[in-house]
């Protein structure tokens, strides 16, 4: 770092500042691109491992999303590295596979490493893990899920109003058996979008032997796919589905199709989240736009705010913010067949 | 660690050997369970970081991805993750966008945080970035692209093999007019597939006149309808169209429909990657399956018996290994229409 200095005119302490992506902003633009430029020649990469050791800042944030293979999870990534990045800050991405074993392992392989913080996509409602990192002051923002506990700062899209949005149109277009397949029970995003179920189809006159809600056990085709064949068999008079999720309307049009039903003609059928291709499917999905992208960037504005800021270790406190959602009309709904 | 060793009632050295996982195995089972409670009931995280400083070694591996958003990608991640979990390592995953600027900031920072190794799913054909790195010692291994300069061990699918299926099942169908909508020819993977088809419709006995190579400028949607509406334009009577992947084939897709063409009757389409949901568009798509979590996988294994064998700085030198991919045939290629 001297020799940098040296190189540049500077004092150490000012090219040590312009190297470091979070102080860098302190140092006049010219006079940083001069420190930059002979760290460049000299072949200096700054230790950031050395300079976390005697800051106690990483300027790292871990990542925790449950499956990258849900194609709502990468744009949330991508809002949160944008936001990041911008500050100074790297993120560090975990994939847990919805598995609790790996998520401990690379949660604590990630607090090992001394992450300023954590954003957090894989929350359950009961959830000892964040729960006891919380009471030890780490720094975790949630991000679509929450816990019950909810001590957390919290970005989700707003569940209650995309569902209630869903069952309208429907029950809009005339129909008098929805049902409801509702995501798994164990995570806030499934019971939350349950209850707006139930209560929107209650709102609509419609009863609730005519509305019957299944829960699923995962946010997956498969899933999706079985709790279709159990509405079929039990409840053959609905003529709409409401899906928890985009996935589970995908496993609920393959099953449709099996069973001969045409979709929208026999029964139409809305997703929730809007994901990538959700409008390339046959037919393209009716679904609950959510702005994945926004959550990722909304969510690391909070944990910035509380690593940067002085509110002190409770940081923006337990708070939840709530982005707005729209419903996006293709051609999975229909106006149900006369009769 | 001396509390840890203490409560476990082993030496210190076994303790810490006990809670590194790149060390673990040299413990017997029982006592590094032993140790494992003992750290749990002291509440006690190994600091990663000061380890790092004193052993040189952070078991981590940077991996730099162009585009998360593109569905090929996630399932690439998750075989590098598999694979570098189950030996102690984690893989800290950064997006680059495409982006040259943005590819280099996370790449200094993952060096910075003194990663063990990286692997790169962003190689361009010319690659300074990359080349510097590798003559300064870093160990990279490259996942789906590779450089023209060629120094670093590679795993990719069988570019070649694949899209010669893709040329020989058209031909097979009767189609005499075929058209590559190529990727970009500053990326291996591009040139590689353009190569492939210019030789493979030749050996078919199709004139390079009815046979037109259009390159696009990026593997995304978007370039793909630009290069179908050039082609329309410029090739009316080709009957067939092979994409460089799936989302040019499905930018062609929109292009056609929107041009009153149905797919496959009046234009029969190949896509490349098979990635997710290619067999939900209308019509669903015929392409060529690349086997990405083994890509990812394979990637992480050379690059681990680089970091752990004794194969020296070179490790296991710039082999390339290549995997065997298949033609998936779905509803978008048909026998073209007679006359």
């Amino acid at each position: 770092m001297a020799d940098v200095a040296d190189l540049a005119g500077v004092h150490t302490a000012t090219a040590s500042r312009a190297l470091n992506p979070s102080t860098s902003r302190l140092v006049n633009a010219a006079t940083a691109r001069r420190v930059r430029t002979a760290a460049e020649q000299l072949g200096f990469t700054p230790n950031t491992t050395a300079r976390s050791l005697r800051t106690k800042r990483s300027f790292t944030v871990g990542v925790l999303l449950p499956d990258l293979t849900n194609p709502l999870f990468p744009p949330v990534a991508r809002g949160i590295e944008e936001v990041l990045t911008a500050h100074g800050y790297t993120a560090l991405l975990a994939n847990t596979d919805n598995d609790e074993a790996k998520e401990r392992l690379r949660f604590e392989a990630l607090r090992g490493r001394q992450v300023d913080g954590f954003i957090v996509g894989t929350a359950r409602r009961k959830h000892p893990l964040l729960d006891d990192a919380r009471a030890e002051g780490v720094r975790i923002v949630l991000v679509n899920r929450t816990t019950d506990a909810g001590s957390f700062p919290r970005v989700a899209g707003d569940d209650d109003a995309g569902m209630r949005a869903a069952v309208e149109h429907l029950a809009g277009l005339g129909h008098r058996g929805i049902a409801h397949l509702a995501g798994p029970q164990v995570m806030s995003t499934g019971v939350t979008r349950a209850r707006a179920f139930r209560e929107a189809a209650t709102s609509a006159g419609i009863p609730v032997a005519r509305s019957p809600v299944l829960p699923t056990d995962a946010y997956t085709v498969q899933a999706g796919a079985e709790a279709t064949r159990e509405l079929l068999d039990r409840h053959p008079g609905i003529t709409a589905i409401c899906a928890g999720n985009d996935l589970i309307a995908l496993g609920a049009l393959h099953e449709l199709r099996a069973a001969g039903l045409d979709c929208p003609r026999d029964v139409s059928l809305v997703g929730f989240n809007d994901m990538l291709f959700a409008d390339e499917f046959q037919p393209p999905l009716t679904t609950v736009h959510v702005p994945h992208h926004a959550l990722g960037a909304e969510s690391a504005r909070l944990l910035l705010e509380w690593l940067e800021g002085d509110g002190g270790p409770d940081g923006p406190g337990a708070k939840t913010v709530l982005l707005p959602v729209r419903l996006v009309v293709r051609a999975s709904t229909a106006a149900p067949a006369a009769g």
